[in-house]
């Protein structure tokens, strides 16, 4: 397998996109992706694109085509493959596209990610996003989405001693980091106070520890790392590429303070890259809810079990940090448009290895991480990214 | 790029099953393909799943890892991929297991594909199936799916003097051909007067030249040729492996008698091959509705442009000529659960190589071909099988 690098990323605004389509979102950031490399709509041998539920949100499915039609790459006849994880569809089109370059079978593809999410009222959003968990064994009794993670919430409060507060606290901090993020749907500081008097959810979890519905697209484009230094002044080399998979439904699990699926997916990723959870400068994680993030950062392996609500109250993960987490905002703040996401997070990753990311650049930028889920955990996508 | 074989195969009965779910079907097809090839779970390295709309007939996404799950390999924490190209994703889902393989990242993969779509009403169905077609400048405009390829068969009466007959000539053999195919939905044989006096669903196509709503799954199993020897009695080869695009709505398309995506993906495929159409025996083709088949057997290279309802009309695509077409009984016949169509065809095929397919078994199979549609043409994808 040969060494694959990104030469180009793009993403458009997050937010509410009523002046955008899908399909309008994701040849911006198509567009933006191609001129940020050195690369001709002829030069791309494949386009992968990550798409939660098109069928529920635009009733569109055949998002492959769709994509490549309105990317005017359809003269071409180029393969165009949609694939879904639910909230990591974004994460997999990468890595279905790193494999596809890594392989030797394609050497420019693109991947990209997109969800429009606003055209369709906030309750059918919501039973869209619930396909994402086990429809037949939580949903029909009654589980809503946000009612999945409350109850990992729960036992990580009773099990560790985590509270509410040090939930609150990851709001805070990726509030605090989208403002200085110009695609981020919201540019709103947030207190402890805000978060734990905001209307409730699915106790523990507030509003504020939820991420938002959101519109948007994100695009990448990949090449072998022998050919990317023609193709990019600052190529930036996937030093990893894993995918990981469990129970759909919380029920069948083997603990519910751990997302087994992170957990493999990382140990898979850091052999891969030959490094250790340590040497990791910036990392986006999966803060779907404020728990999200701190049962992310113990899985990874960045901190102990049970230790991710204190590391977060200590300010471990936060902007200039040894560790900094969801410099973009998160999904928390940044907005999660859901097939978008994961690409996103390499977008975020590949602006700070550039030295690119505005007034929330960091200091010393070597390695980064992303870690896209699925669900309450069923599929787990990690790629770790290198100057 | 290593050669790959086929190792194992499995497929549910196709039709109105009341008695099953997605879960159970793709359960059932992927354990009669485990037991097919002499594997165990624990050597099964990756699981890709072709699937329209999860989402819109049985409200489930996430189908990676709900397939994972109900196979019993969670457990095993592997990779679990959907991808979706609307009909054409159980022949996506095979593409992608192809190139893990080929590509030496996975040795032992699953590909299988499912849908059900008879849990929702007839119209929610026909609805969910028009998001193959582009939704925003086709379907908003009042085009069903079936009036799509009713302007294709009237530009092909028109230019080439194709008739009506002669396409109802296409159900009357697949009817025919399912009648000795113990998965088939229909066992029934059916006349030319019968589809001419079947109810008209969109000028010129009648029920009878439509294929029909139907539940089922379908899954093989592959692996590294050099191993298949040791996990199969009976491996088949897979010769090519080939994948394009179109435009996705039909009024931006060169020419409406053509699917240019079915003439580059095969053009591909023979070249992969190294063979000509003629050495091909038999072949499943995308017969969605009748005029599909005669367009996919001219842009296969089988016969000239204009001449596939001759062809038809003349026998040469019956069961035991020199190409045996949709010998399953098709689409058409034995039933169309779309994403699991594609996966479906090369089921067929690998019964008829290896001399398997009972009352249906051709007399000689060396060289088998699959080609399975997206929509109306913006996807197309071949496989090439040999002995």
């Amino acid at each position: 397998m040969r060494p694959v690098s990104i030469i180009g990323v793009g993403c458009t605004k997050f937010g509410e996109r009523w002046d955008a389509s899908l399909r309008d979102m994701v040849a911006e950031a198509g567009i933006m992706a191609i001129e940020d490399a050195c690369v001709t709509g002829e030069e791309i041998d494949a386009l992968y694109v990550g798409n939660m539920s098109g069928g529920r949100f635009v009733e569109q499915e055949h998002i492959g085509a769709l994509i490549s039609d309105y990317a005017g790459l359809s003269r071409l006849h180029i393969p165009s493959t949609r694939v879904e994880a639910a909230c990591a569809s974004g994460g997999l089109a990468l890595r279905q596209a790193v494999l596809a370059v890594a392989s030797g079978y394609q050497d420019v593809v693109i991947a990209a990610g997109v969800e429009k999410m606003t055209d369709v009222s906030s309750g059918t959003a919501a039973d869209a996003l619930a396909s994402a968990a086990d429809r037949e064994w939580e949903c029909f009794f009654g589980a809503t989405f946000p009612a999945l993670y409350a109850m990992m919430a729960r036992l990580h409060m009773r099990r560790f001693g985590t509270t509410h507060e040090q939930m609150a606290m990851v709001a805070v901090k990726n509030h605090h980091h989208a403002c200085f993020n110009p695609i981020a749907q919201y540019h709103m500081e947030v207190t402890v106070d805000d978060v734990e008097n905001s209307p409730m959810v699915a106790d523990p979890l507030h509003v504020l520890d939820c991420s938002p519905i959101s519109d948007g697209a994100a695009a990448v484009i990949l090449a072998p790392t022998e050919m990317a230094g023609r193709l990019s002044d600052t190529p930036v080399r996937i030093a990893a590429s894993s995918q990981a998979s469990d129970t759909l439904a919380l029920h069948d699990r083997r603990d519910l303070t751990t997302l087994d699926a992170t957990v493999h997916a990382a140990r898979a990723a850091f052999s891969q890259a030959g490094i250790e959870p340590k040497q990791v400068d910036v990392a986006e994680v999966h803060d779907c809810f404020t728990i999200g993030e701190i049962l992310a950062i113990e899985d990874l392996g960045f901190f102990e079990k049970g230790q991710g609500g204190i590391a977060t109250e200590e300010g471990l993960t936060a902007l200039g940090s040894s560790l900094s987490v969801n410099t973009s905002g998160g999904l928390k703040a940044c907005g999660h448009p859901v097939g978008a996401t994961g690409i996103k997070q390499a977008y975020e990753i590949v602006l700070q290895l550039r030295g690119e990311a505005g007034r929330r650049q960091l200091e010393e930028a070597e390695i980064g991480l992303t870690h896209n889920v699925g669900g309450s955990g069923g599929t787990a996508i990690v790629h770790i990214l290198s100057r």
